[in-house]
């Protein structure tokens, strides 16, 4: 295939959240062509959802696209397995069960189709067009409502021999710690390092001390904005909810970089917004809690990708990865 | 090249510990054809080391070797370093700094010269002559004075982006816990789950129940063998350490299995011939910390490869491994 050619390529990148689903062109080169979205909740029958999307972006792929085809569909979707294709009993999904994602979306458009879970995507994306291009050993932590985790070792995404490696968010950083509100798991990096995580630790927190800004909000805008906003007017109680979670996930990394010794750990998703009120400190527990011969070597940056698009171009990579194999 | 070839190819497996070298010439389907050994801890200067080796090793491969020649040396060592061919700040070896080992070898044997830590050189023997054979995701721990691992992931061993990934023996397991004899790290899997860890929880356990066997030897013959003879002979307090140390197991099991999704577990080392009393509370605890995707499909095997080929067997196969690729 010549340069040329591979420079007009274009897949279609989908990430399909509970609520709203989004869709891109992108081209070779992470530029997104044309975008749009439509609400997932809407769709009782997943085929009726796609038949929607396929209304949606047909007339996009006749305009944008420069041969006015498809080379691919790469989709990142919660409980997403990269080898069956299928979306396996996705809690916060209307279609139940194993849903064949893959096969129908290869019915209806018929191009390839691959999927993996979003974190996963997101860490794909990050290797082709953000802040890991050219790295081969580098871990992607999504810090949203859950944590998510997707690995990239030797140049390849781990998927383990089922399709569900990288649920780092699930993995418990303090025994018998707190108890997950939705797998009843106890002390998991997700129960602390989340954003549900945080505002838990923060309406414990401002209980003890009464004198916290964090007491002025009522319960249900205790979150990690709100505690954010009091950390820059240097209330102390909110400074230390950052601190407090910082320590349990620089714990927590320090165990990742001895698995699989990554040159960066990336994060990335709404939490990150608390800066280096939370770096500062996760860098510093990281540190500690690892052997000599990786102190000072790990990268801990967060990621480059508008967060709007991430998703995007994370699933659109799925298509370049394999055309790459 | 012809199948025939293949079947006369010969590789050379050395095994270096602090006190012993190990070597043998292994042909392609895992059959060592001559063994020996040296003694490391005589030798102050690796080359001296390194004369010593050759002049004990040419004679067979004249001898047992089908063409006379060698096709290439693997070598497990600790502190070894895949991608630079080095020994780096080893603490049980004389060798100190960082030893170009295998250019040293290259140069004296004229063939190439591949290496890496004893435990991911057990990995790759399992996967090519073991219990892990036609497995493209496996976990291997070794059990042994300290823990070591060795991680396949997509059919490849994760060696990191600097060559020394693996080290989930001083991954934390109980952040405040038990400090490491030699890293001075709290609560890592090691100071918990090697020979040295139960000895340490033996003779904590006995001083708190008189009653016990393990009160009836000295100090010094407190170790997992004595731990295990009174097990067998149902003294419950024996019988708790190791269930305790299963514990400490089972959960950095599961936290290793929501890393990297391995089809199977595999055990070995001598902690490892404590056989049920270990290996049930192992697998409670690592099912129990597991997400629900996760549960009742990982393999927790203990190593079928003699223990005393093990290391030449691996080492071997880095020879191998390069060459299939």
């Amino acid at each position: 295939m010549s340069l040329l050619d591979l420079s007009r390529q274009v897949a279609l990148g989908i990430d399909i959240g509970g609520t709203n689903t989004k869709f891109g062109l992108v081209n070779h080169r992470g530029d997104i062509l044309a975008k749009g979205s439509i609400k997932t909740d809407e769709y009782e029958k997943v085929e009726d959802f796609i038949e929607s999307l396929y209304q949606n972006i047909e007339p996009l792929i006749k305009t944008y696209s420069p041969h006015k085809n498809l080379d691919g569909i790469g989709v990142g979707a919660p409980n997403a397995n990269y080898y069956r294709g299928t979306i396996e009993q996705a809690p916060n999904l209307r279609w139940k069960g194993v849903v064949p994602f893959a096969e129908l979306m290869i019915q209806r458009f018929g191009v390839p189709c691959k999927m993996t879970n979003d974190a996963n995507a997101a860490a794909l994306g990050e290797m082709m067009f953000g802040a890991a291009r050219g790295m081969r050993d580098f871990i992607m932590i999504t810090l949203g409502t859950g944590v998510g985790s997707g690995i990239i070792a030797g140049g390849s995404l781990i998927y383990g021999h089922d399709g569900f490696a990288g649920e780092l968010g699930h993995t418990i950083v303090k025994p018998g710690g707190r108890k997950h509100w939705s797998t009843g798991s106890e002390g998991s990096l997700e129960a602390y390092a989340s954003a549900t995580g945080i505002s838990i630790t923060a309406r414990k927190f401002r209980a003890e001390f009464p004198d916290s800004m964090l007491n002025e909000y009522p319960e249900d805008e205790i979150n990690s904005k709100t505690v954010y906003e009091c950390a820059i007017k240097e209330d102390p109680t909110a400074i230390e909810v950052f601190r407090y979670t910082g320590q349990k996930l620089g714990e927590a990394l320090a165990n990742f970089v001895m698995f699989s010794s990554p040159e960066a750990i990336l994060l990335f998703g709404g939490v990150i917004k608390a800066g280096d009120f939370l770096l500062k400190p996760t860098k510093l527990h990281m540190e500690r809690n690892l052997l000599p011969i990786f102190r000072g070597k790990v990268k801990l940056v967060f990621s480059e990708l508008d967060e709007a698009d991430a998703a995007i171009l994370g699933a659109s990579a799925l298509v370049w990865e394999n055309n790459n194999k």
